[in-house]
């Protein structure tokens, strides 16, 4: 990252669950975390910790702040959304999560949702896809398109409040164009 | 099954990678097999065999017995692709597998092209589900719309050449609807 910022006072959401990149929710907490922001990993299903996937196996527990139905994205500053094959497919089957990724791009205070990899499907989910441009890891690109987004091969794409990226080597992209728009 | 049919000499490829869904390759497998079709598996990536996913973690191998690439459609009377969230989330990526679904369903000898859970994911890549009758797991119910299907919640869904199921659960109903087809 070359351009940190000062996230003191500012609140990121990370939503996720069982089967997130592991990479992909600990390095943009890591990052964004050092920069001075206050960074909540949100899940379902009462879980007090869920798992991570570590390329190709189960990797290692994550503590889980709070229910996603037990908070308003009017708190937040910021969605990120990561992505591994298992998370956003489980994700996108909740209700609650769904809802709060909708009413997050409605609130005023939220300047970024952000995902990553496979996290874009959840746009598809919320219908935030539709008439905007987007990443995505490869293999959902058919999906982004076919959900009206224009989707391009870059390390992050930003159309208004979405940020997306591909893969995990674009992580240090994905979080400084987060913060940019937080800051 | 209550309907058993004598699928001797009939042919019928299973198209899977790692991460596929263990019971919704080998049931499917086994119950065709018993009716006298021979049933290969095709894979890609010069694998000599592949893993399931069984549930929540890693199952077990199955051998292949050809590559994708190097067999044709029309030495086949059916094509199963079954789902694992995983599974099919390799294979879109890969052109030598979009390829061979996409020659199958122009193929004359070819009656079926059955996908279950996750699988219909790749008749969202090949271009099969617009304008058709499907169904699916429901994560991926949003793909199927937007790629132009009518979805249908329902243990099997036929029309014209594609076969659909919901889940492991509707593994009797799928094979019955592919053995009719095929027979």
């Amino acid at each position: 990252m070359t351009n940190k910022q000062n996230l003191k006072r500012k609140k990121i959401a990370i939503l996720a669950t069982n089967g997130f990149e592991q990479s992909e929710l600990e390095q943009p907490k890591q990052m964004l975390t050092e920069q001075g922001a206050q960074v909540d990993v949100l899940s379902i299903d009462d879980q007090k910790e869920i798992t991570g996937w570590d390329t190709d196996n189960w990797g290692k527990k994550v503590s889980v702040d709070a229910q996603v139905s037990s908070v308003t994205p009017e708190d937040y500053d910021a969605v990120v959304l990561p992505g591994g094959q298992i998370n956003p497919d489980i994700l996108r089957t909740n209700e609650e999560a769904i809802s709060f990724i909708k009413k997050a791009y409605a609130t005023p205070r939220i300047k970024a949702i952000a995902a990553i990899c496979h996290g874009p499907w959840l746009l598809v989910e919320s219908a935030l896809a539709n008439n905007s441009k987007v990443t995505s890891f490869p293999s959902i690109k058919t999906d982004m398109i076919n959900a009206g987004a224009t989707w391009q091969d870059q390390e992050v794409v930003h159309d208004g409040k979405l940020v997306t990226s591909r893969n995990p080597n674009d992580i240090p992209a994905f979080v400084e164009k987060i913060s940019e728009l937080v800051a």
